[in-house]
């Protein structure tokens, strides 16, 4: 590609709206240009990243087996009845009339139409397993979308769904995608990891995040440095920091602690170690019948760990839903304003959940249900009954030992870009999709589903790989992996000769070079490859050529390297073969 | 590709409202499965078709110099109000509301958003000419979808939109894509025609059709088999027939006709010959301003003559829309029930127009504005005053001589598959789409658009290319360009070995090929395999492998070649090159 044919529309500025780096760098790089909130136009330099990203992932999805077809971005809305999750979805889902007022949703994804599809073509056991996969226009009606492609409302995604006889076949299926979902980053020249993770609302039984690490993530990754364990955090298991509950060694006495809401006022007031308080909080579930009472439950916490309201959400009782309690609410049960409750003499019956830390403390710290007052000495069995319920309640923290037993868990962020679920037959039940098994019994096909966030992978790997002066691509990503840049193209018929040389020599090696041919320069030139982030630069002017030598400098090297003229090729080749 | 890891969906049947034979073709060879009316799935088999088509024009189009970007399917109504097409647009236009209520479509084409693009990227005359395309999925909410993939709502598009400093370089850009369009529809095999068009409700000024050559096709063509000229029979130019004008012949009389209210019957009752007849089609014109009287025009035709209503919209006073008169406007002007009306003494005033040949016609007969009578011997001059307007209004017909002077007209059958306009500076002016010129003043971008139907080609090829056992595919988008059909696959040793043999000589080969080892009867492949249309077939069993042969047809050929075992793979190779 010659520049002065191609459209790059370099910035200065970033648009005021783009909050987060990967949102400026696309913009200003010309990727990308909003068209209207969280929907974009993706310029040529943009669709020739997206391109590379869905070869490398097509490749990676039939290596494996799968296999690609097209599935509609318009869909009919009886469907998404017959899985429940017309009513499920909330305004995320776009949903539309046609000219004869027929419903129909812009697809989030393709569960309910693969599963369709799968009904009505697969018959038998023999066609088992199969794993069907489209690369296509996603839409999901965001409230407020924004960081660009990262959270946006139009994206592209590769969604593939397995079909299989039985769990176990499913499980094959499910990590062949895993292995493939790890060849597809690993090839992508980023660093991730795959992580354990809640299966939310999609269900199913077993899932993995594929986390792109970079500090500007929204996720929290657990992992232990020493083992392969990793877990998103809304999953990662805390387990209890205490082996076992050591005897009561102080008498229960109320301390007086006025205005002390807060535990850490509190450990101040008392001077006693954050540690050794338990947090109190009320949660209420809603009635299963009209008229009867809401029933309170107390979640008790060390004072320096945080609920995590997934695990919180599986427990037995609360796992239909739930809600902080009202002050009302608390009033009624514990006899006292927030801020002073405990599990000690409440006025009403509660559910008491301690975390698992919390259940083998001693001589720790509650509210002592009356305003301004906590108690001091607590201790299990003698102060107050066991608790109803011990569960892990809590998110991990660093430092944490590792579920797996070796060594203590870290965190770090990230952006998931991809999501393996298995689902069993959680669509095929709603759908009533069976195929015939060996003994000619219709049975429930097991089914697994594979996301890629190919858009939001731009943004991930940008978030991951960028400086001051703009994007600096994995080579596997690269718009163009060589940028040759004449410094006095208009004036100079060595330089010009010498340049195309040089890019024919690429092009026919196979690189894929662009020759930047604006006659700009060279400041406005390396500005803009750099912010572009191509990752290999070679520039050639006559004051190098007077001397047989050419400049080559990659993406993140400190300076230019010179380099006599008639190695410029293999040069450039060899320093494209080390890039990322 | 082994079938066993494929999926083939062939049915026995066609679906019921499947009418026409591409239709019917596509679903029984798996390529299509129908969501919802106008929304099909594109299953593996068909997915495969459509990247050979896509693959071919992105080379092209690209080898041209366009550049290919991405704009979204749902776009914001604004822009659409903006070029007034959100007004004019008909309940083809699928409009939707987001959760916030804000006014978005589905893109049918995207003249609006790339026009946006280029008054946002576009600031001077150095960044032209520029050529953006992309290839899309669209959506047209047609009231009554059928024939598959060819009158679909949800489909894919290439649509590409030059932008240049002037009219000459903007037909400079028309004719490259003009010449893009001719080497792709070649490459793709496929027997075709470029034909002049009308610009319809795109606007602007030309238009060249391309058309699919098949008897099955809606639009007729009319061609020159002597020259290149071709056109749209909407456009296409219908001479006089009647050199000169002849001095009268015959007085005029006024001949009973009872009930004769047809050309036919009148020309039977009179024995006179048809062509000697003309017919008067009447045509009313609101009035401008209401309360002011209908305008009505009698439009004069030659009777074995057919009006084109495109070429009457043309007709300055007709251009502004007009309709045909009603039986009480006509008795009002003709003093005159319809059937004998006719331009010789009308009861009012009417415009009349006469088409060419009638112009020219001498002692012919018309309606007598009297119930059951007609003049004979009507001539020009003598009988009734000039017409108002001599116009060429009629559609051309077989054996016409040619505009162009050299023999006469044919008409074929043809299926639109792409179209390229010279836009002009319709939208440019709409959303003040401007570049600086040399002399640093903003001039508006002149325009083109054009676009390809990327899945109505499958159709379209499909009713070119097929016969009675189905699907005959050209080379360059067969689905697999061979496939290798082992007899007794499951059973023999040799012929596994010999059936893999090949396969793999065709893959390193850089063939298309598919291994069917699915272990069928030998009457069920080959019936798969002539109905989803691969070019090449070989048959290896145990029967031929004892003589060491192996059997090779095409899918055209009468009957299948026996081959050496030895010469399987050079052998396939040389009948794959011939392929079409």
């Amino acid at each position: 590609m010659r520049a002065s044919q191609f459209h790059i529309g370099t910035l200065k500025e970033a648009p005021s709206d783009a909050e987060i780096v990967s949102h400026q760098l696309m913009t200003r790089a010309g990727m990308i240009r909003k068209l209207a909130g969280g929907i974009y136009n993706y310029m040529p330099i943009g669709l020739r990243v997206i391109r590379k990203v869905e070869a490398i992932i097509r490749e990676e999805m039939n290596r494996a087996g799968a296999l690609e077809l097209l599935m509609p971005v318009v869909q009919p809305a009886e469907l998404w009845m017959e899985s429940g999750r017309w009513e499920q979805y909330g305004p995320e889902l776009l949903r539309m009339k046609d000219r004869h007022g027929r419903d129909f949703v812009l697809q989030p994804t393709s569960e309910e139409v693969i599963t369709d599809i799968a009904r009505n073509e697969i018959h038998s056991w023999r066609q088992l397993p199969k794993n069907f996969y489209h690369i296509q226009t996603k839409f999901r009606d965001e409230r407020r979308p924004r960081f660009g492609v990262m959270r946006g409302r139009e994206f592209t995604m590769k969604d593939a769904y397995s079909f299989d006889r039985d769990e176990a076949g499913a499980q094959k299926s499910y990590d062949a995608m895993y292995d493939a979902y790890m060849r597809i980053f690993a090839r992508m020249g980023l660093t991730f990891r795959a992580v354990a993770a809640d299966t939310g609302s999609i269900g199913g039984t077993r899932s993995h995040e594929f986390q792109v690490i970079a500090d500007t993530g929204e996720d929290l990754i657990v992992y232990n440095p020493a083992t392969q364990y990793a877990a998103n955090i809304e999953l990662a298991e805390a387990p209890c920091l205490v082996a076992r509950r050591a005897a009561p060694g102080r008498t229960l006495e109320k301390a007086p602690t006025p205005g002390a809401t807060k535990c850490e006022a509190v450990s101040e007031l008392l001077g006693l170690p954050l540690a050794s308080h338990v947090k109190s909080l009320a949660l209420a579930v809603e009635p299963e019948e009209a008229g009867k009472p809401v029933q309170i439950w107390l979640l008790l916490l060390r004072a320096d760990h945080e609920l995590n309201e997934i695990k919180a959400g599986k427990i037995p009782g609360l796992d239909h839903g739930y809600r902080f309690a009202t002050d009302a609410e608390i009033v009624d049960h514990f006899g006292c304003v927030p801020g002073f409750i405990g599990p000690v003499g409440t006025a009403k019956p509660v559910k008491v959940v301690a975390d698992r830390t919390v259940a083998n403390l001693h001589d720790f710290v509650t509210g002592a249900n009356q305003a301004d007052h906590h108690y001091v000495g607590v201790n299990w069995g003698r102060d107050l009954p066991e608790p109803d319920l011990v569960a892990d309640l809590r998110n991990v923290v660093d430092g944490d030992p590792s579920p797996d037993g070796s060594g203590p868990l870290a965190i770090q962020r990230g952006i998931e870009v991809g999501h393996v679920f298995f689902l069993g037959t959680k669509y095929s039940e709603a759908l009533k999709a069976t195929y015939l098994d060996e003994t000619g019994k219709p049975a429930l096909l097991q089914m697994g589903c594979y996301g890629i966030g190919v858009t939001r992978l731009l943004g991930a790997a940008i978030e991951q790989h960028h400086d001051a002066r703009g994007i600096i691509w994995p080579r596997a990503l690269a718009p163009f992996e060589v940028v040759v840049c004449p410094v006095g193209w208009g004036k100079s018929e060595a330089v010009r000769e010498a340049a195309t040389r040089l890019y024919e020599g690429l092009r026919e090696a196979g690189v894929d070079a662009i020759l930047d041919d604006r006659d700009e320069r060279p400041g406005v030139m390396f500005a803009d490859w750099e912010l572009i982030g191509v990752p290999v630069r070679v520039t050639i002017g006559d004051r190098g050529l007077k001397d047989g030598q050419i400049e080559l400098q990659g993406r993140g090297d400190e300076a230019a390297a010179k380099i006599p003229v008639g190695e410029a090729l293999a040069a450039t080749l060899a320093r494209l073969a080390q890039a990322n």
